[in-house]
This record gives structure tokens, C-alpha cells and sequence, in this order.
């Protein structure tokens, strides 16, 4: 019989044709328009967690997009459960947002899967899948694997808090362990200890009551859209702090240590204009790029629109303005009391000219991991046997909203043992994954089970 | 043989059957896809127009959308010679701004023609056209007719200037008028003396090379979304007057007399909120109202888009952001010297973490027309036998880009002989116009052309 390494270098060719099927279904859990496509992965994957060797898999419902779970409990009751968390849904993709290529027909390039989802999360939670089989298929996994995959991470994780709050006896583990995150480079492995929360919402400002001629009428009516520009003018200093009254009161001071470890292998401003594109960094006063991304909290515009903005002119007074407003939040915020804030200072600064309205869309917690347990050191172990170096440790910009779920619901220790880079453009144009990446992570995966078994 | 006015009463109903017709084709000019529908506009337009009796009539191309231009001389050299100027073009329009019903697809309601055109401009230079046709179908005009009706209004006459400056001996005539304009009310008939001019202008704003995950980076970028707002933001000041250096410096100011008159017949606050439905006004301080709208220079947000605007979430950090901004302008400014202005402030205001650029689209002048004329003469008999109460002088915010060059390029009085109400919606949703209007409108045209044949 192969063991579980050589079984997953043989078979690399199909996994990663497999990865390309997972990645063609457009299963973008915000749209609407998509409900039946999220379902058609979550069918694909639970077939192919079938396939895999798993004893028990399951699609199930919930109120939003479908949860997969999948169960091997083969180890018997002696050895440890790994709870292995991922996601199938993915970020909205647009050819119009300056993709090189259709984002739901992946594409090879210079070692690169190029298409939506390749790096968040399929490719990162296909790797574990493909681990399990290694597994599964050479004499079987020494840990007991219980999978779960759910389509609305992307979405906050609306439905899946309560599925594991109504889960846990069955949901019971040693260990949970998630691969969504990125390193800074391929040559140095790095695990993810820190995750920020969200908090998302929508401001909406109304004026008159339809567009009017902005001849006619310009000039004294409050525009909408120059209001709704007022507010968000005003919602960061000329420091770039955020203005918001009471915003970082929650906000754990860094110590010495932390800023001199987060900074020691942070983003160089170099790295930084190499992903971005940007000109020069900006942000909060007093905070090293490293710092602004991974240890403060933020307010950012994610999209706004009102108006006439097609090619053209078109003279008009608009009725209303829209702005997608999203704040990462860090350790010790809570994401419903900052939507408070938000909401109260906009109040506040809304004028008597206009309405407006700030709506919270979906919440996640920031969330630690420890990283002083032995399913951390089973992961150090595991990246250095890969790597054939140790991993440093990073906080993450991102959210994962379910991680403080699992840690307070499940009490569950968490491992971010991610096979992502940074640079992989997750969640705007031309996403994609090393390949390189996709397969040693499942090594690094089947290595990680096999320590996780001996501590 | 029956009188013009008893023609045009007969034909009442043909006539606005005609008009609806005329109205349901989507002449929209600034959207490249409705070029063609530009073209059937002018091509229905011209083919009433021979049916009316023109002796000439041509659609005349242009790098854009098509001249219609018609001729009837039977009045004979020792007459004069009425240059009639309007618009078939219209502004764009669409089911999602909150109309009622089809924009293109006319209703009677109440006694109005719900459509998009309805008033601006269809409705207004159709009653010129049908007035013509009463006097021809009648034993001939008392004044020789040239009609020029462009495809162009709309997007400010992009190449009418050129096609007025090569053509000023056939457009010779010894007035101009022009039925593009309202009035207050239908009880109170008014006659507009002065537009404003026009620069229209579109902001671009680039921030990182494209989008990015806004856990990943966000913090570090300056977002431009909110480099957009803060600029819009900075282009008024908290009085509510234009913050741009310089931009109030050519406004001839107003005479203690002038605001009296402004003001006597002005919107009042309760009409304003009728028409408009805000809550309460806005606009620079010291202005009434009616002087806002028609006697100051504005700057406009006429929309914006940036990132993820549609339902539910993306946490996106955009990589651009638009507006499209319009200064109305007054008397004495220059389009091109504001655009100049408001582009160096904005140059000025772009911090050096985002580029921006603001692009000219197209510019009118502002234009005064004069009340002492003999033409001005014959239209406020015309409206006095029409309506049985002298018509009052009003100032307009809006522009007619043409008008300047009729004045300066051709010599001509210009005289606004609008149909209009001020409440007809004109640019935004549910546009319409009065049934009655369009006959009274018809009627007036017929008493103009009469009453200035004898002046």
C-alpha cells in the first residue's frame, strides 16, 4: 500500500482537475441570483467528500445557503477529532471589475490557478479534502475527521452559528483546524494568529422625493450625493484615524513586544506597492503599514453609487445616494456596538436637509488563536516538514467570522493552517493560487493530521 | 375655408395622437445604443413636418446625431422670417429612477402626458410644429418659417454651433423663437428671460492598481471612494456657496431692483416643497430661493459610483471612483474658465495617495434675452389673448446651450415662448405635460407668428 504522500503526488493531476470543476460553479452567496448555483457546489462537494472515503456526509439546509458536513470517525474513540472548517461560496466576480479572464473558467498561468474562489477558500479547503483522501484511501486517517463547509462565509456566516449551537454534541472535537488565510511568501511559512471582525453596513441618505433637473432645482436642494460625500468626508480625520466618537475605546493597547514582532516581519512598504498598485500608503498616524492591517480597526467605503454615472451626461438633481460601509474591527470590539457608534455619529452628522439611514448588514467577531497549544505545535511541526523551515507567526486583516464561535460555542482550540500568499488577490480581480501551494498544502495538511494524532 | 385657430381645434385629437407617436421613440442622446432611435426621431419628425406643409425639409447629418431642418418661404421677401429652434433628443430615463409607468410609452393622467420628452422638448416644439401646420393648412403663414430642431440638446449641442456658423446665410431670419422652457403655473403665463449656462464635467478618481480584499489591505489605502467623497466634500462650503477659488469672481451682481422682481413672482417655500418633496431647502446663504435657481452659479454632484453598490455585501477596497459634476452658470461666466478653476482646485484637493482627473464633457453659455424687442412684443400679446392676463418675466435655471450662438453667431432676438410648468418634472422621473399647455401652446405659437408679422 502507497502512503498518504506518495497516494497525493500520484493523483495531483486529477485533484487539480477537480479543484477546476469546484471552481466553475459561480457560487456567489451574496446574489441572489446565484442561490441555485451555491447548491450545485454544495452538491459537488459533498459528492466528492463521498468519493474522498468519508463514512457520512450530509447537505444541510438551512435558511440561507446549504452547510456540507462530512464524518470519519474510523480512528475509533481512543484517538483525537480534527473539526476541519472551510467555505464554498465566493466574493462577487465581474469581468467589468478588470478580470483578464472569465473569472469561473479557471486558467493556468506562470504556476497561477486564475479564477474566483482558487484562493478563497476552494482551493485552500480543496487541499484538506484531498489530504482526507490521501488518507482515507492508504489504511485510513490516524485522527477522526469531521468536515464542515459552509456556503455564506462571505456573507458572515449568517446561518452557521446557530447550526453550531445546535450542533455540539455532534460537532464535538480535539481540535479545529482552517485553511483560508495567506502567508507573505511561499519561502517562509507563516501561521495566521489574529483575525479582525466586520461589521457591515449600508448608509442610505434620501433628498427630494424623485430626481429632479438639476437646472430647475440645483442650487437649493441639499444633493444627496454631495451629502452622502459630507458624511463619509467626515468619518476620518486628516490623521487617518477614524472620527467616529467612542471607535477604539475597546481597542487593546499594543504592547513593546507585539508591535516589534508584528513589525519584524511585516509588510515592507516595497511588498505593499507591489500588491496594491497604489501610489503611497496612507492610513492612521503612529502605525506601520503591518500594524494598520493587522492590529488596528478600520472604516472603509466598499462601494457607493447615486445618480447617472453611465457614459454621458445627464443632467440631474438625484433623489438618493447609497454607500457599502464595512469596519474590520480587532480584539475586544464588539462589531454590533461599533455599528452603534457609526450609526449614531451619522445621525449626528446628517443635516436637516436630508434623511438618512445607517443599516447593519452582517456582523463577525475578531477572533485569536493560541498559539501555545499542541495542535498549534502539531502545526508548526507540520509546515516545517514541508517548508523544511519554521513558520513565522502573522495576524491577519481579513475576518473568518465563525473562528470566535468555535473557540466560545465549541471551546475549541483553532489552528489557521493556511496554504494561501497574500498576494493572491482575494476578493478582487484575477484571485488566483499557486499551484505549488494547492499541493503542498495537502502534504502539509496529511502532515499535520499524522503530528496532531502523536501529541 | 376655416381659420388657424379653428384648425387647430379640429385636429386636436390627430394632433396628440401624433405626439404620442412622436414621443414613444427613445431619442435618448447620450446613450450610444439609442442612436439609432435618435435617427427614427428625426426621420418621423421630418416626414410630419413635410405632411405639415413645409415646402423643404431635410435631415441633415452631423458627426453626431442628425439636424432636422424645414423651410417654408410662401410668406414672400418683404415678410419676416421666424427661425423656430427646439429639441427631439431626450434625457435618459428608466423604470429603476421610480417612474410610475413606461417612459416611452406616453399615459394621459389627470390631464397630463406622463412620458419622458413629454415637456422637454417633444411636447413644446411639436405645438410649434402643428401651429405651423394650422397656418399653412390655412391659406398660408403670415411670416416665413424656418424650423431647425436638433438631436443634440441634450448633450449641449455638441455640433448645432458648427452647423449654425457654416449655414448663417440659409438660417438668415429676423427672430428666433423657442419653446423649451416653463412657467410657475397655467393660471399665470410667463415668459422666461434668462438661462443659465452649463459645464459638465466627469471626476476620476484611481487609487490601488484594482481592487483589493479589504481585510487584507484595508487600513493602508487610501480608499477612493472616500478620496472621491472628501474631494466633493471640499467643493462647498458649510454657507452653501461654491468653495472654489475664483468661481463667483465674473457674476455680475444683482441690482436691489432685479432681486424685487426675482423675488415678487418667485417659487414660493411651499411650492418648492411641492415640486421637489424635500424636506427643506438648501443653498448659499443670502439667496432666496429663486435667486438660488436662477440668478447664481451651482455646482452639482449629477451621480457617483464606486465599488460594490448592488444588494448585499462585498468587502471590496475599490481601485476607482466617478462623479459627474455640473455647474449651472450665470450671466458673464465663462464654462470653459470654470472648468479650468474647478479643475485646478480639485488638482489642489487630490492628496498624493490617489490620482485624479477631472475631464470637460461639454459646455453652454449662459444666455439673457431681451424683454424691449418688438418680438418680445408680439409674444406678450400673443400669451395676453391666450391666457387673458399679461404674462410676467421669470429667469430659468436651466440651459439652452444654443441660444448664445443664435445671438451672437446669427444676430437674432431670441424669444422664450415655453409651454412648460415648472412642476412638469422635466430630467427626471415621471416627466409630463399638460394637455392643456400643449393646446394653449399651440394656439399661442399661431397668435405669435400673427401678432409678429404685424409688428
Amino acid at each position: 500500500m502507497s502512503t498518504p504522500h506518495a497516494y497525493a503526488r500520484q493523483h495531483s493531476e486529477r485533484s487539480l482537475n477537480q479543484l477546476f470543476d469546484f471552481i466553475r460553479i459561480p457560487s456567489v452567496s451574496t446574489l441572489p441570483e446565484r442561490a441555485a448555483d451555491v447548491r450545485r457546489a454544495a452538491e459537488w462537494l459533498a459528492a466528492n467528500l463521498s468519493q474522498a472515503g468519508f463514512e457520512r456526509v450530509e447537505v444541510v439546509p438551512t435558511s440561507g445557503h446549504p452547510i456540507v458536513y462530512a464524518e470519519w470517525m474510523g480512528a475509533g474513540p481512543s484517538a483525537p477529532t480534527v473539526l476541519v472548517y472551510g467555505h464554498y461560496d465566493v466574493q462577487p466576480a465581474d469581468m467589468a471589475d478588470c478580470w483578464d479572464s472569465n473569472p469561473f473558467e479557471p486558467i493556468l498561468r506562470d504556476g497561477f490557478i486564475y479564477a474566483r474562489g482558487a484562493s478563497d477558500d476552494k482551493g485552500q479547503v480543496f487541499a484538506q479534502v484531498k489530504a482526507a483522501e490521501a488518507l482515507l484511501a492508504t489504511g485510513g486517517a490516524p485522527v477522526n475527521l469531521k468536515f464542515i463547509v459552509e456556503g455564506e462565509e462571505e456573507v458572515s456566516s449568517l446561518h452557521l452559528g446557530d447550526f453550531v449551537r445546535q450542533n455540539a454534541e455532534r460537532l464535538k472535537a480535539d481540535v479545529c483546524v482552517i485553511s483560508d488565510t495567506g502567508m507573505p511568501s511561499i519561502d517562509q511559512p507563516a501561521i495566521c494568529y489574529s483575525l479582525r471582525g466586520l461589521a457591515y453596513m449600508e448608509l442610505h441618505v434620501w433628498g427630494p422625493a424623485h430626481d429632479l433637473h438639476s437646472g430647475s432645482y440645483g442650487g437649493s436642494v441639499h444633493n444627496p450625493a454631495q451629502a452622502l460625500a459630507e458624511i463619509i468626508a467626515a468619518l476620518h480625520k486628516p490623521d487617518g484615524s477614524v472620527s467616529v466618537p467612542g471607535f477604539y475605546d475597546d481597542v487593546l493597547p499594543l504592547s513593546p513586544e507585539e508591535r516589534a514582532a508584528i513589525n519584524q516581519r511585516g509588510m515592507t512598504e516595497e511588498a505593499w506597492r507591489r500588491e496594491t498598485g497604489a501610489d503611497q500608503p496612507w492610513g492612521e498616524a503612529g502605525y506601520t503599514i503591518e500594524e494598520r492591517i493587522g492590529a488596528r480597526p478600520t472604516l472603509e467605503i466598499n462601494g457607493m453609487v447615486s445618480g447617472f454615472y453611465g457614459d454621458g451626461a445627464k443632467t440631474v438633481l438625484p433623489a438618493r445616494a447609497l454607500a457599502k460601509i464595512s469596519c474590520r474591527l480587532v480584539a475586544n470590539q464588539n462589531p454590533q456596538r461599533i455599528y452603534e457608534l457609526v450609526r449614531d455619529y451619522i445621525a449626528q452628522l446628517t443635516p436637516p436637509t436630508v434623511r438618512s439611514e445607517l443599516r447593519l448588514l452582517h456582523t463577525g467577531a475578531p477572533a485569536y488563536t493560541d498559539i501555545n497549544t499542541p495542535a498549534m505545535r502539531a502545526a508548526v511541526v507540520a509546515y516545517q516538514k514541508q517548508w523544511g523551515a519554521s513558520p513565522i507567526f502573522i495576524r491577519g486583516g481579513g475576518s473568518i467570522p465563525i473562528v470566535a464561535d468555535f473557540q466560545t460555542q465549541l471551546g475549541l482550540p483553532v489552528v489557521l493552517l493556511g496554504f494561501g500568499l497574500t498576494g493572491d488577490g482575494a476578493h478582487g480581480p484575477n484571485e488566483r493560487f499557486s499551484v505549488e501551494m494547492f499541493h503542498r498544502g495537502i502534504a502539509t495538511a496529511i502532515q499535520f493530521f499524522q503530528e496532531i494524532s502523536q501529541s
